[in-house]
Protein backbone atom coordinates (compact mmCIF):
# COMPACT_ATOMS: atom_id res chain seq x y z
CA UNK A 1 0.00 0.00 0.00
CA UNK A 2 1.77 3.68 -0.99
CA UNK A 3 2.14 6.15 1.32
CA UNK A 4 0.30 10.18 0.03
CA UNK A 5 2.76 12.73 0.12
CA UNK A 6 1.71 16.45 0.96
CA UNK A 7 4.05 18.84 0.51
CA UNK A 8 3.26 21.84 3.11
CA UNK A 9 5.87 24.86 1.99
CA UNK A 10 5.66 28.44 2.51
CA UNK A 11 8.02 31.58 3.72
CA UNK A 12 9.24 31.50 7.74
CA UNK A 13 6.28 32.56 9.83
CA UNK A 14 3.83 31.90 6.83
CA UNK A 15 1.99 29.58 8.95
CA UNK A 16 3.18 26.44 7.42
CA UNK A 17 3.66 24.25 10.72
CA UNK A 18 0.41 25.45 12.17
CA UNK A 19 -1.32 24.37 8.55
CA UNK A 20 0.44 20.56 8.64
CA UNK A 21 -1.06 20.53 12.14
CA UNK A 22 -4.81 21.20 11.36
CA UNK A 23 -4.13 18.66 8.41
CA UNK A 24 -2.45 16.12 10.44
CA UNK A 25 -5.29 16.29 13.32
CA UNK A 26 -7.59 15.62 10.52
CA UNK A 27 -6.07 12.56 8.97
CA UNK A 28 -5.41 11.11 12.27
CA UNK A 29 -1.72 11.54 13.92
CA UNK A 30 -1.32 7.85 14.06
CA UNK A 31 -1.99 7.89 10.05
CA UNK A 32 0.71 10.64 9.35
CA UNK A 33 4.69 10.60 9.33
CA UNK A 34 6.32 14.17 9.21
CA UNK A 35 9.01 14.68 7.70
CA UNK A 36 10.40 18.00 8.29
CA UNK A 37 12.89 19.60 5.05
CA UNK A 38 15.42 21.34 8.03
CA UNK A 39 16.41 18.05 10.12
CA UNK A 40 18.67 17.64 7.21
CA UNK A 41 20.65 20.56 7.25
CA UNK A 42 23.78 19.37 6.81
CA UNK A 43 26.57 18.50 9.05
CA UNK A 44 29.22 21.55 8.94
CA UNK A 45 31.13 20.04 12.19
CA UNK A 46 34.41 20.54 9.99
CA UNK A 47 34.54 24.09 10.43
CA UNK A 48 34.55 26.26 13.39
CA UNK A 49 31.76 27.79 15.61
CA UNK A 50 31.46 31.33 14.02
CA UNK A 51 31.71 30.44 10.78
CA UNK A 52 28.99 28.06 11.63
CA UNK A 53 27.15 30.81 13.16
CA UNK A 54 27.46 33.06 9.92
CA UNK A 55 25.96 30.23 7.59
CA UNK A 56 23.00 31.15 5.29
CA UNK A 57 20.81 28.52 6.63
CA UNK A 58 18.38 30.10 4.79
CA UNK A 59 19.93 28.90 1.09
CA UNK A 60 18.82 25.60 -0.44
CA UNK A 61 22.28 24.35 -0.46
CA UNK A 62 22.35 24.29 3.27
CA UNK A 63 20.32 21.29 3.40
CA UNK A 64 21.07 17.82 2.49
CA UNK A 65 18.35 17.64 0.15
CA UNK A 66 19.84 14.57 -1.93
CA UNK A 67 18.97 12.49 1.94
CA UNK A 68 15.87 13.86 2.61
CA UNK A 69 14.74 12.60 -0.77
CA UNK A 70 15.81 9.05 -0.72
CA UNK A 71 14.06 9.04 2.39
CA UNK A 72 10.83 10.24 1.08
CA UNK A 73 11.37 7.41 -1.78
CA UNK A 74 12.30 5.08 0.80
CA UNK A 75 9.30 5.29 3.33
CA UNK A 76 6.36 5.38 -0.02
CA UNK A 77 8.55 2.24 -0.50
CA UNK A 78 7.25 0.77 2.67
CA UNK A 79 10.73 1.07 4.51
CA UNK A 80 11.99 2.43 7.50
CA UNK A 81 14.68 4.77 7.57
CA UNK A 82 16.85 6.67 9.98
CA UNK A 83 16.70 10.59 10.05
CA UNK A 84 19.56 12.28 11.11
CA UNK A 85 19.00 14.68 14.72
CA UNK A 86 20.58 18.02 14.10
CA UNK A 87 21.37 20.52 16.74
CA UNK A 88 19.82 23.79 15.80
CA UNK A 89 22.09 25.89 18.81
CA UNK A 90 25.10 24.17 17.63
CA UNK A 91 24.63 23.58 14.15
CA UNK A 92 25.59 20.27 14.19
CA UNK A 93 24.08 17.02 13.47
CA UNK A 94 24.12 14.83 17.31
CA UNK A 95 25.51 12.02 15.37
CA UNK A 96 22.28 10.29 16.72
CA UNK A 97 19.40 9.43 14.37
CA UNK A 98 15.39 8.85 15.06
CA UNK A 99 13.43 6.12 13.45
CA UNK A 100 10.97 6.95 10.82
CA UNK A 101 8.54 4.18 10.01
CA UNK A 102 6.50 4.30 6.77
CA UNK A 103 2.60 5.53 7.37
CA UNK A 104 -0.09 5.95 4.96
CA UNK A 105 -0.05 9.62 4.94
CA UNK A 106 3.76 11.67 4.70
CA UNK A 107 3.72 15.39 5.59
CA UNK A 108 6.93 16.89 4.21
CA UNK A 109 7.16 20.26 5.75
CA UNK A 110 9.91 22.76 5.07
CA UNK A 111 10.28 26.55 3.38
CA UNK A 112 12.10 25.06 0.07
CA UNK A 113 10.39 21.90 -0.39
CA UNK A 114 8.76 23.58 -3.94
CA UNK A 115 12.02 24.27 -4.24
CA UNK A 116 13.28 21.19 -5.33
CA UNK A 117 12.52 19.22 -7.75
CA UNK A 118 13.82 15.50 -6.58
CA UNK A 119 11.22 16.35 -3.61
CA UNK A 120 8.04 18.02 -5.33
CA UNK A 121 7.77 15.03 -7.98
CA UNK A 122 7.51 12.86 -5.05
CA UNK A 123 4.46 14.74 -3.91
CA UNK A 124 0.74 13.55 -4.71
CA UNK A 125 -0.25 17.70 -3.76
CA UNK A 126 1.60 20.87 -3.33
CA UNK A 127 0.31 23.49 -0.97
CA UNK A 128 2.49 26.74 -0.56
CA UNK A 129 1.10 28.55 2.43
CA UNK A 130 1.25 32.36 1.99
CA UNK A 131 0.68 35.36 4.73
CA UNK A 132 2.12 38.63 4.01
CA UNK A 133 5.45 39.42 4.94
CA UNK A 134 4.63 41.74 8.07
CA UNK A 135 2.26 38.71 9.00
CA UNK A 136 5.48 36.26 8.57
CA UNK A 137 7.97 38.67 10.52
CA UNK A 138 5.75 39.52 13.27
CA UNK A 139 5.22 35.76 13.82
CA UNK A 140 8.21 34.64 13.80
CA UNK A 141 9.68 37.78 16.02
CA UNK A 142 7.24 36.44 18.35
CA UNK A 143 8.31 32.86 18.18
CA UNK A 144 12.24 33.57 18.20
CA UNK A 145 12.03 35.65 21.53
CA UNK A 146 10.09 33.39 23.01
CA UNK A 147 11.47 30.18 22.16
CA UNK A 148 14.71 30.44 21.28
CA UNK A 149 15.43 33.91 23.66
CA UNK A 150 16.66 35.97 21.04
CA UNK A 151 16.20 39.48 21.00
CA UNK A 152 14.60 42.14 18.59
CA UNK A 153 16.94 43.29 17.32
CA UNK A 154 18.72 39.91 16.04
CA UNK A 155 15.93 38.64 14.41
CA UNK A 156 15.20 41.74 12.20
CA UNK A 157 19.30 42.16 11.64
CA UNK A 158 18.31 38.00 10.42
CA UNK A 159 15.66 38.58 8.22
CA UNK A 160 17.05 41.33 6.15
CA UNK A 161 20.54 39.87 6.16
CA UNK A 162 19.34 36.18 5.03
CA UNK A 163 16.18 35.13 5.17
CA UNK A 164 14.66 38.21 3.25
CA UNK A 165 16.71 37.80 0.36
CA UNK A 166 16.23 34.15 0.41
CA UNK A 167 12.74 34.14 0.47
CA UNK A 168 12.67 36.49 -2.48
CA UNK A 169 15.28 34.22 -4.49
CA UNK A 170 13.76 31.37 -4.02
CA UNK A 171 10.60 30.20 -1.32
CA UNK A 172 8.35 33.17 -3.10
CA UNK A 173 9.35 31.50 -7.06
CA UNK A 174 8.58 28.32 -5.56
CA UNK A 175 4.70 28.52 -5.36
CA UNK A 176 4.67 28.10 -8.72
CA UNK A 177 4.73 25.00 -8.42
CA UNK A 178 1.88 24.35 -6.01
CA UNK A 179 -0.99 23.40 -6.58
CA UNK A 180 -2.99 24.89 -3.76
CA UNK A 181 -2.43 28.22 -2.38
CA UNK A 182 -3.64 28.58 1.61
CA UNK A 183 -3.92 31.82 2.74
CA UNK A 184 -3.36 32.25 6.31
CA UNK A 185 -3.59 35.28 8.37
CA UNK A 186 -6.08 33.66 10.51
CA UNK A 187 -7.17 29.90 10.94
CA UNK A 188 -8.17 28.22 7.48
CA UNK A 189 -10.21 25.18 8.47
CA UNK A 190 -11.98 25.03 5.30
CA UNK A 191 -8.36 24.98 3.16
CA UNK A 192 -7.02 21.95 5.82
CA UNK A 193 -10.65 19.66 5.47
CA UNK A 194 -10.09 20.63 1.44
CA UNK A 195 -6.31 19.38 1.25
CA UNK A 196 -7.37 16.24 3.69
CA UNK A 197 -10.23 15.58 2.23
CA UNK A 198 -8.11 14.89 -1.19
CA UNK A 199 -5.53 13.09 0.68
CA UNK A 200 -8.42 10.40 2.03
CA UNK A 201 -9.79 10.27 -1.68
CA UNK A 202 -6.65 9.46 -3.23
CA UNK A 203 -5.85 7.25 -0.46
CA UNK A 204 -8.87 5.23 -0.56
CA UNK A 205 -10.70 5.78 -4.37
CA UNK A 206 -13.61 3.61 -3.85
CA UNK A 207 -15.02 5.39 -0.84
CA UNK B 1 -31.48 19.46 2.30
CA UNK B 2 -29.41 22.29 1.79
CA UNK B 3 -26.93 23.44 -0.65
CA UNK B 4 -22.95 23.46 -1.01
CA UNK B 5 -22.28 27.18 -1.93
CA UNK B 6 -19.00 27.27 -3.32
CA UNK B 7 -18.06 30.47 -4.57
CA UNK B 8 -15.04 30.63 -7.64
CA UNK B 9 -13.50 33.80 -8.04
CA UNK B 10 -10.86 35.19 -10.08
CA UNK B 11 -9.79 38.11 -12.71
CA UNK B 12 -10.48 38.25 -15.96
CA UNK B 13 -8.94 35.36 -17.72
CA UNK B 14 -7.81 33.63 -14.79
CA UNK B 15 -9.49 30.12 -15.92
CA UNK B 16 -12.07 30.73 -13.51
CA UNK B 17 -14.83 29.12 -15.95
CA UNK B 18 -12.50 26.26 -16.71
CA UNK B 19 -11.80 25.64 -13.54
CA UNK B 20 -15.83 25.90 -12.26
CA UNK B 21 -15.93 23.25 -14.72
CA UNK B 22 -13.08 21.15 -13.33
CA UNK B 23 -15.36 21.11 -10.16
CA UNK B 24 -18.49 20.70 -11.59
CA UNK B 25 -17.75 17.63 -14.29
CA UNK B 26 -16.64 16.05 -10.34
CA UNK B 27 -19.25 16.72 -8.62
CA UNK B 28 -21.59 15.49 -11.24
CA UNK B 29 -23.06 18.60 -13.55
CA UNK B 30 -26.91 17.11 -12.82
CA UNK B 31 -25.95 17.68 -9.18
CA UNK B 32 -24.69 21.25 -9.42
CA UNK B 33 -26.33 24.48 -10.31
CA UNK B 34 -23.97 27.27 -11.85
CA UNK B 35 -24.83 30.61 -11.28
CA UNK B 36 -22.79 33.49 -12.73
CA UNK B 37 -22.45 37.03 -11.13
CA UNK B 38 -22.35 38.68 -14.67
CA UNK B 39 -25.68 37.39 -15.28
CA UNK B 40 -27.14 40.21 -12.66
CA UNK B 41 -25.91 42.84 -14.75
CA UNK B 42 -27.67 46.20 -14.11
CA UNK B 43 -30.73 46.78 -16.53
CA UNK B 44 -29.33 50.37 -18.15
CA UNK B 45 -31.96 50.62 -20.89
CA UNK B 46 -32.95 54.06 -19.89
CA UNK B 47 -29.56 55.18 -21.29
CA UNK B 48 -28.55 55.82 -25.00
CA UNK B 49 -26.90 52.93 -26.45
CA UNK B 50 -23.39 55.07 -26.76
CA UNK B 51 -24.06 55.62 -23.22
CA UNK B 52 -24.12 51.75 -22.39
CA UNK B 53 -21.87 50.88 -24.39
CA UNK B 54 -19.18 53.34 -22.96
CA UNK B 55 -19.75 51.81 -18.96
CA UNK B 56 -17.49 50.77 -16.63
CA UNK B 57 -18.81 47.20 -16.60
CA UNK B 58 -15.99 46.01 -14.47
CA UNK B 59 -17.07 47.83 -11.50
CA UNK B 60 -19.22 46.74 -9.19
CA UNK B 61 -21.64 48.86 -9.23
CA UNK B 62 -22.68 47.67 -12.62
CA UNK B 63 -24.11 44.62 -11.34
CA UNK B 64 -27.35 43.83 -9.62
CA UNK B 65 -25.67 41.96 -6.39
CA UNK B 66 -28.21 42.59 -4.11
CA UNK B 67 -31.03 40.37 -6.27
CA UNK B 68 -28.18 37.59 -7.14
CA UNK B 69 -27.76 37.12 -2.88
CA UNK B 70 -31.27 36.81 -2.84
CA UNK B 71 -31.07 34.21 -5.16
CA UNK B 72 -28.67 32.41 -4.17
CA UNK B 73 -30.41 32.55 -0.57
CA UNK B 74 -33.78 31.71 -2.27
CA UNK B 75 -31.80 28.21 -3.85
CA UNK B 76 -30.45 27.60 -0.90
CA UNK B 77 -34.00 27.17 1.19
CA UNK B 78 -35.00 24.87 -1.70
CA UNK B 79 -37.08 27.56 -3.64
CA UNK B 80 -36.60 27.93 -7.80
CA UNK B 81 -35.89 31.65 -9.03
CA UNK B 82 -35.98 33.38 -12.23
CA UNK B 83 -32.96 34.66 -13.69
CA UNK B 84 -33.12 37.75 -16.01
CA UNK B 85 -31.40 36.70 -19.00
CA UNK B 86 -28.78 39.62 -20.49
CA UNK B 87 -27.86 40.47 -24.00
CA UNK B 88 -24.19 41.49 -24.20
CA UNK B 89 -24.05 42.76 -27.29
CA UNK B 90 -27.02 45.14 -26.40
CA UNK B 91 -26.54 45.68 -22.97
CA UNK B 92 -29.84 44.76 -21.88
CA UNK B 93 -32.25 42.59 -20.01
CA UNK B 94 -33.93 40.86 -22.47
CA UNK B 95 -37.14 40.49 -20.08
CA UNK B 96 -37.32 36.39 -20.51
CA UNK B 97 -35.73 35.03 -17.72
CA UNK B 98 -34.12 31.68 -17.18
CA UNK B 99 -35.80 29.30 -14.36
CA UNK B 100 -32.90 27.98 -11.84
CA UNK B 101 -33.92 25.32 -9.94
CA UNK B 102 -31.94 24.16 -6.43
CA UNK B 103 -29.79 21.60 -6.62
CA UNK B 104 -27.08 20.33 -4.04
CA UNK B 105 -24.56 22.43 -5.16
CA UNK B 106 -24.21 25.76 -6.29
CA UNK B 107 -21.23 27.24 -7.70
CA UNK B 108 -21.46 30.94 -8.05
CA UNK B 109 -18.63 32.18 -10.84
CA UNK B 110 -17.56 35.54 -11.23
CA UNK B 111 -14.44 38.39 -10.98
CA UNK B 112 -15.99 40.24 -7.92
CA UNK B 113 -17.98 37.53 -6.03
CA UNK B 114 -15.42 37.90 -3.33
CA UNK B 115 -15.41 41.66 -3.04
CA UNK B 116 -19.21 41.29 -2.25
CA UNK B 117 -19.99 40.45 1.62
CA UNK B 118 -23.06 39.32 0.78
CA UNK B 119 -22.32 36.70 -1.59
CA UNK B 120 -19.21 35.93 0.08
CA UNK B 121 -21.00 35.29 3.81
CA UNK B 122 -23.73 32.83 2.13
CA UNK B 123 -20.30 30.51 0.36
CA UNK B 124 -18.87 27.10 2.57
CA UNK B 125 -16.01 27.45 0.42
CA UNK B 126 -13.80 30.90 -1.61
CA UNK B 127 -11.26 29.92 -4.26
CA UNK B 128 -9.80 32.73 -6.03
CA UNK B 129 -8.20 31.20 -9.41
CA UNK B 130 -5.04 33.00 -9.92
CA UNK B 131 -3.25 33.74 -12.82
CA UNK B 132 -0.54 36.48 -13.91
CA UNK B 133 -1.66 39.44 -15.35
CA UNK B 134 -0.12 38.49 -18.70
CA UNK B 135 -1.34 34.94 -18.89
CA UNK B 136 -4.82 36.60 -18.18
CA UNK B 137 -4.45 39.40 -21.37
CA UNK B 138 -3.38 36.46 -23.87
CA UNK B 139 -6.35 34.32 -22.67
CA UNK B 140 -8.75 36.82 -22.35
CA UNK B 141 -7.53 38.54 -26.09
CA UNK B 142 -7.39 34.89 -27.63
CA UNK B 143 -11.41 34.56 -26.62
CA UNK B 144 -12.72 37.87 -27.36
CA UNK B 145 -10.91 37.74 -30.76
CA UNK B 146 -12.62 34.46 -31.07
CA UNK B 147 -16.06 34.70 -29.79
CA UNK B 148 -16.97 38.04 -29.87
CA UNK B 149 -14.79 39.51 -33.18
CA UNK B 150 -13.09 42.17 -31.49
CA UNK B 151 -9.67 43.41 -32.38
CA UNK B 152 -6.85 42.62 -30.34
CA UNK B 153 -6.48 47.20 -30.28
CA UNK B 154 -9.75 47.72 -28.74
CA UNK B 155 -9.05 44.28 -25.94
CA UNK B 156 -6.12 46.01 -25.32
CA UNK B 157 -7.81 49.47 -24.87
CA UNK B 158 -10.43 48.11 -23.11
CA UNK B 159 -7.79 45.91 -20.66
CA UNK B 160 -5.74 49.75 -19.88
CA UNK B 161 -9.11 51.51 -19.81
CA UNK B 162 -11.32 49.41 -17.68
CA UNK B 163 -10.49 46.03 -16.83
CA UNK B 164 -6.75 46.51 -15.41
CA UNK B 165 -7.60 49.22 -12.96
CA UNK B 166 -11.17 47.59 -11.85
CA UNK B 167 -8.67 44.43 -10.92
CA UNK B 168 -6.25 46.40 -8.95
CA UNK B 169 -9.44 48.20 -7.35
CA UNK B 170 -11.65 45.28 -6.21
CA UNK B 171 -10.55 41.91 -7.62
CA UNK B 172 -6.96 41.44 -6.81
CA UNK B 173 -7.59 42.60 -3.35
CA UNK B 174 -10.60 40.47 -2.79
CA UNK B 175 -8.47 37.60 -3.05
CA UNK B 176 -7.91 37.86 0.83
CA UNK B 177 -10.84 36.28 1.15
CA UNK B 178 -10.10 33.35 -0.34
CA UNK B 179 -9.74 30.05 1.60
CA UNK B 180 -7.92 28.67 -1.33
CA UNK B 181 -5.98 29.85 -3.81
CA UNK B 182 -5.84 27.63 -7.18
CA UNK B 183 -2.73 29.13 -9.56
CA UNK B 184 -3.75 28.25 -13.45
CA UNK B 185 -1.48 28.73 -15.40
CA UNK B 186 -1.77 25.12 -16.29
CA UNK B 187 -4.70 22.67 -15.84
CA UNK B 188 -5.03 22.29 -11.96
CA UNK B 189 -6.67 18.76 -11.69
CA UNK B 190 -5.54 18.06 -7.74
CA UNK B 191 -7.21 21.30 -6.21
CA UNK B 192 -10.28 20.50 -8.56
CA UNK B 193 -10.44 17.35 -6.69
CA UNK B 194 -9.89 19.03 -3.57
CA UNK B 195 -12.53 21.25 -4.08
CA UNK B 196 -14.94 18.57 -4.95
CA UNK B 197 -14.09 16.25 -2.31
CA UNK B 198 -14.59 18.99 0.55
CA UNK B 199 -17.97 19.97 -0.81
CA UNK B 200 -18.83 16.31 -1.07
CA UNK B 201 -17.75 15.74 2.53
CA UNK B 202 -19.70 19.01 3.92
CA UNK B 203 -23.00 17.50 2.22
CA UNK B 204 -22.26 14.24 3.09
CA UNK B 205 -20.33 13.96 6.65
CA UNK B 206 -21.17 10.15 7.19
CA UNK B 207 -19.18 9.38 4.46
Amino acid sequence: MFSVVIGIAGGSGSGKTTFARLVIERLGADNVLLVQHDAYYKDISHQPFEVRAASNFDHPDALDTALCAEHIRALKAGRTVEQPLYDFSTHLRTGETRRLEPRPFIVVDGILILAEESLREQMDLRVFVDAPDAVRLERRSRRDVVERGRTPESILEQWRGSVDPMHRAFVEPSRRHADIIVPFESMNEAAADAVAEYCRKIRNPEV
